[in-house]
């Protein structure tokens, strides 16, 4: 098999020190495994606007569209706080996802057993939790136009967003989810507001005939994402697969991480359509951000650094059984009870970014 | 004094069934205190759809305009999912917000002792939590325009909204919460996705403006809408007052209601803007929903209804003895352990909706 062609984005704050992690296992990957990657690396987000003045070059979008897959870390901190609005550190990651039309963002929220005690919620109401949020990336309010602050005659403003969702691309991401649920637990709950916003009802009339259409064996209900957001509290167990638009992905998907607790765990996919050769453009990242505070001082939790880079093996690259292992040697890194700061619970034994680092090549 | 005009709408679902606990509880107040009440009555929702084709008539509006203060039930349900988007029932409810400038929603999020167990987050997590949201509820995407769904040529379509929000807008809701922060813990967190929406960059300018300006004693902090969903699922004894705009305000109160476990408890109030005489116009509602599984049945809490009831006194009437008597008589009769079964645990004896409005009479 020909070399994989890797683009490694480590960014700003821990991004470049969980990013070391993952790419020790992809050293030994190659030296035990039947994989050979192309590596090639560069500065996104406040790295790259202090060097180059931009949040991401050009050039960083062309060698993410030939790659086989991008693995992302996090940008963005508080020294890039004033920085204008068109060139601040998040541009580098919508641009990605929208140029290279990364339409759809598979966010897994799932509470591995020794870290059930991690969560605010009770155990019994998170144990065994294994949610699959696919969230729509390219369209929606981050993108529609117009957009901008206006200046009024009497010196006052107005800023303005467009909401915007068109059958196509309602289609496109429902089919994700539909074709994921497939393969667990076939529910999918789609999200919107549809009671307060007509982008919202034509989201739920799309989803619905497409369900009856082509998945009529997967069973497809629909929540307002007020009451999405009140489940997930009250009864997170209930979702297999929810689909939902850009704004509402946003921070759905990020209040179902924070049921489990452990944010430094959790990986990220976001895909776009295959082409004529079935190359599918890829990027993944940890959900967690660049977390400025904790940045240098070694404590980071590499895990889901780690963990997205599994993801890339099995999504991208075909590497199920290479996946597998990753993803096992976590397990049983943590089982063995291994814990950095973010995921320390009574009994645990304390390590650092590169010590998890170390447990997991010697788990491998 | 002169009698009190309120205006008292049902609605649909639990929403007749609560309301009448509360309106025992305005008898129960002509009879023992110096206060009198006008009170009219009509229909909304669904249960206007039924009678009169709409789901609110002009005269409804007129009458919530010149009464003191409206009391809100909750409106929809299964049997009105069909009607025609500008006549679903939720239209009552906005176009009260929208045509009486009700612009500041009032969503306390309190936690009672003895309800600590009700919730599904850790007792040490959410024992006293006592957050205060300011949601703006007259803006946003709920009624920017354009909006609407639009067919193109090739039959596919595309739905649009538009969120929005003007320096006026920000600024008079967020004067509401520095307001209210100053006779709590003098915090405001306002919340938005300033790093993604020009509108949000706007509501950010603004507030910090405004606090340096007007409210240099309150302590004025910022924070972005995703990461404030996960704020609130993993220390949400961080807050005091939150403000944010009406689409985030529908998530996060929602969201932080759902901490405390006790939906069936909780109040809101909807405020406009003094006239010249000194009246505000004014909506109390429960925050839960019209319920239309147990519609019907005598199960539900009347206690938020309750609750909204002792609301209105104290904001719109200023009977702040009268608003902590109502109050005090709820939480004692939780004390002495009656719990409806939204709130039920173990040790706890069941009650119905009139057993429970039942208890509140006796207590007062
Ligand atoms: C960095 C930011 C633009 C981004 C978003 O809002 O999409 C982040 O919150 C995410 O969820 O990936
Ligand atoms: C009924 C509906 C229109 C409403 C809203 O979305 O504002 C409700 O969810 C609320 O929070 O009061």
């Amino acid at each position: 098999a020909s070399n994989k062609k890797l683009l490694v984005l480590p960014g700003d704050g821990i991004g470049p020190e969980v990013m070391r992690e993952a790419v020790r296992v992809m050293g030994w990957l190659e030296q035990n495994r039947a994989v050979r990657f192309d590596i090639s690396e560069d500065l996104v987000g406040g790295a790259s606007i202090d060097v180059h003045g931009v949040p991401i070059r050009d050039e960083v979008i062309a060698a993410a569209r030939a790659a086989d897959a991008v693995l992302f870390g996090s940008v963005g901190g508080p020294k890039w706080a004033d920085v204008a609005f068109e060139n601040r550190p998040e541009v580098a990651i919508l641009r990605l996802r929208s140029e290279l039309e990364l339409f759809a963002n598979l966010r897994p929220a799932t509470v591995l057993d020794p870290l059930v005690g991690a969560s605010t919620l009770k155990p019994e109401i998170v144990r065994g939790l294994d949610i699959m949020i696919v969230r729509e990336t390219v369209g929606g309010v981050y993108f529609g136009e117009p957009r901008g602050i206006e200046t009024l005659a009497d010196g006052s403003q107005r800023g303005v967003n467009t909401e915007v969702y068109s059958t196509h691309e309602i289609e496109r991401v429902a089919r994700v989810a539909f074709e994921l649920a497939r393969k667990r637990q076939n529910r999918v709950c789609s999200v919107e507001k549809c009671n307060v916003m007509e982008s919202g009802l034509l989201w739920r009339q799309v989803v619905t005939r497409l369900g009856r259409a082509e998945y009529p064996d997967v069973e497809l209900s629909h929540m307002l994402a007020d009451n999405c957001a009140m489940q997930l509290v009250r009864n997170p167990r209930q979702f297999d697969v929810i689909v939902t638009g850009n704004l509402f992905g946003d921070l759905l998907s990020d209040l179902a991480s924070m049921l489990t607790g452990s944010l430094g765990m959790l990986p990220s996919a976001t895909l776009g359509t295959a082409d004529a050769d079935g190359r599918r453009p890829a990027l993944y990242e940890p959900i967690h951000g660049s977390a400025p505070d904790i940045a240098g001082t070694g404590k980071a939790n590499p895990l889901a650094q780690i963990a997205s880079l599994a993801m890339l093996l099995r999504y991208s690259l075909g590497l199920d059984d290479e996946a597998a292992l990753i993803e096992r040697a976590c397990t049983n890194v943590l089982a063995s009870g291994l814990r950095t700061p973010d995921i320390m619970s009574e009994g645990g034994t304390p390590v650092g970014t590169s010590g998890m680092g170390d447990a997991v090549l010697a788990e491998l």
